[in-house]
């Protein structure tokens, strides 16, 4: 239907026999049976792996966890289905009767009538021990199984939630998805060094090109978007962004997701800026209200404190102060900066953590930043003799910077000027007599037609 | 949060000046003007590009399109706004009140009070004229302003509704999403040529590698899923695939985006199929019910009698043969087909659309292929004399194939017995050695723990 080839798979890992004559059992996921309402007496079927298993004299007691939430289902059963292969790890398919469950700690419980192991597991052998907490560092050497702890298991459910927030909130609001190319012939940055793309049999043979062009991984879709948003007025794309640079910091990586929106019609930062807080807002809700113990796992033994942080953000409207505000705030702290804030030079860190304290910890939009500092393409606030753009930056406590924008210069004569004023006239020209399609791009963020 | 950035940007291309005191009209997108069930006699402001100007002596008429749909609003103004600059292409922005029309050929008008031009456009210069239908390959040629033009907005926002309705049909099914690598050391399917990845000032050095290691394009997040499907029973990845296959066929592209699935604790192909007949169905309808204009112009000009076929193919169960019964079908067929259909050949696609049509231009699940013709990975039938697998692909009218899945073989010496077989238990030791990431991917296949 659209270039795309569909694909799915399964994964067979049970060996029942198909189902005898009588109504099968309904499948019902950890999720759903944690979170039934009312035991209805019907028999149900539930699969997953092993997290816990206690032997009692008369009971033997299972957790089971399928991935559906970071919470267990305790299946009783009798201690007659005692087995060695019921171990830490295996894989069983559990067929019986949801009830409520006797104790405070869980909702319902599965009372077990079949128990069938599905696929075992040597527990000496595994890698991750019962009631363990492993380091982050010892996992990484099992990227196969890591998944099966609470810790990855939670932030893999966590970030397949923002992905969903963030796809419905751009699609209540308006807004055209679009996925804008990742292999590119333009490096829309212009900063930081680019993946380049060969075929394997032709990589040693820079001289012939597979695209006609070099091509590299793309490391950001807002040229693509800006020619989208002459048609759309709202678009946007969240997909893989590159850099090769080697950089071993926490904030860099090779490949990693970036959201992007465009706008059209545009009047002022403060549409910009309600639609990022807006984006952040719904996403944050989506999350604490879907993956609640998820996130109070994080809170709990990742980053202690950072619930009450969240919900304090969600409560209260972002504030908004100027870059020069925010320099004369960073001038009149006491604090000891490694580097001096001053008027013209570029926020460091250090300078957007205190920014954020400062303001109560709620996210502080940054605007108005020194023309000399930003890309030609921003709308010059024409407000000397201290030159500023339209430009804003969001800074979250515990990130920093979180998202940028800027109002684009629609003026010809003063994007002509700071074209010339950087030099980038001559490009400019090679790249229209050279390549006509990046010429195309490039024009198409002038305003009109 | 999930190591991602994101951005916001904006176009500006309003040069109006801050609204005077009273309460600024409401921007309505034009879709939204052209769905409003009343008209409340309030002021509002629609912004977009001229689709028509048609002056008469005491009224002017424009239609505006902002890209929300495909329709056009039109605005009725008082010839005395007539202007040389209100041309086709120009964008502007309209004020006024959204009233009842009197034409059968819409709901609502706009009456203008207001009218700026934003941007204009020289109409002489501009590529595409007023009325013109332009072929493809013209519209090609400017890839900057092609999507003003009906098809190619059309299509646009049928992508994008279809890649909502992809990730709602997970969503709302339970699955979670992951984002699999896209730069990557396996190569999936062993087929086809890779595309290989370097910073651009190493790309003439291969001998160092960024990372370590040769790096490539995914051809396909499978397995990266089925080790994921190890924790969460039941995931999927919407994103980019690559080929670096130098072909010029209509189904190869070297950059394209696939769906894929894995789950986990699945009993048949029927568990399968349920989920693609899902799919398919959700996904046609949210296009058919969210963007009927979009699809009645795609019919109208792209594919006549489409729409007819599509809720046929809604409205009916898919079918399942085997490939057995497809080659008997085929054979008995007095159609001459350029290949001869014989059981243990892969079916081509003028045999897929013969299928297609005999059934009725129904999809179809052709289920149970030959083992010889599939990877080892996939589950035996054990149903000699003709050897088949649990494999299964969905042949949809005018595509063809649209989706392959199977079960995967869980029994170790199955799996020990074929790799032999097919002359990869050497590759199996050696990555088992050299590549200790790779092998455990590769071992994650088997049913495990």
């Amino acid at each position: 239907m659209f270039g795309a080839r569909f694909l799915a798979r399964a994964l067979r890992s049970c060996s029942s026999a198909p189902c005898p004559g009588h109504r099968p059992p309904a499948r019902l996921s950890v999720r759903d049976a944690l979170g039934a309402q009312s035991t209805s007496g019907e028999r149900v079927k539930v699969q997953g792996w092993i997290r816990s298993v206690r032997s009692q004299k008369e009971v033997l007691f299972l957790h089971i966890n399928d991935g559906s939430s970071l919470e267990s289902l305790q299946v009783v059963a009798d201690s007659s289905f005692d087995n060695r292969e019921l171990a830490f790890g295996s894989s069983v398919e559990v067929q019986g009767q949801l009830v409520k469950s006797p104790s405070k700690k869980q909702n319902m419980e599965l009372k077990a009538e079949k128990i069938e192991v599905v696929g075992n597991c040597d527990a000496t052998a595994f890698p991750f021990k019962y009631k363990e907490r492993h380091p982050l560092e010892y996992l990484r050497q099992y990227p196969h199984l890591r998944c099966r702890t609470n810790a990855l298991g939670s932030i893999l459910r966590v970030r397949s939630e923002a992905t969903a927030a963030i796809h419905s909130f751009f699609k209540d609001n308006g807004f055209v998805h679009i996925h804008t190319p990742i292999i590119t012939s333009n490096d829309c940055e212009g900063a930081g060094e680019l993946f380049q793309v060969e075929p394997s049999s032709k990589i040693k043979m820079p001289e012939e090109n597979f695209f006609n062009v070099p091509a590299f991984l793309t490391v950001s879709g807002q040229l693509h978007l800006e020619v989208m948003s002459g048609a759309f007025t709202q678009v946007f794309t969240f997909g893989p962004t590159f850099r090769a640079e080697n950089s071993q910091s926490r904030r860099h990586l090779a490949e990693f997701y970036m959201v992007e929106a465009e706008i059209s019609f545009v009047e002022s930062l403060q549409d910009l800026m309600q639609v990022m807080e807006g984006l952040f807002k719904t996403a944050t809700m989506m999350v604490l209200s879907n993956c609640p113990e998820d996130v109070e796992l994080c809170h709990k033994f990742i980053a202690p404190g950072q619930k009450e942080r969240l919900e304090h953000m969600l409560k209260n409207n972002f504030l908004i102060i100027s870059y020069t505000e925010a320099v004369e705030i960073l001038k009149q702290s006491s604090q000891n900066f490694t580097f001096t804030p001053e008027w013209g030079v570029d926020l460091h860190t250090e300078h957007e953590k205190y920014l954020v304290k400062h303001c109560g910890n709620i996210p502080v939009f940054v605007i108005n930043y020194p023309l000399a500092l930003k890309p030609f393409y921003m709308r010059d606030n024409e407000d000397g003799p201290q030159h500023t753009v339209a430009a804003v930056d969001l800074l979250v406590p515990g990130v920093g910077e979180l998202f940028g924008g800027s109002l684009r210069e629609e003026r010809y004569h003063f994007l002509e000027q700071r074209l010339a004023r950087s030099g980038l006239t001559e490009t400019y020209q090679w790249k229209r007599k050279r390549q006509q399609i990046s010429f195309q791009l490039f024009s198409s963020q002038h305003p009109g037609p």
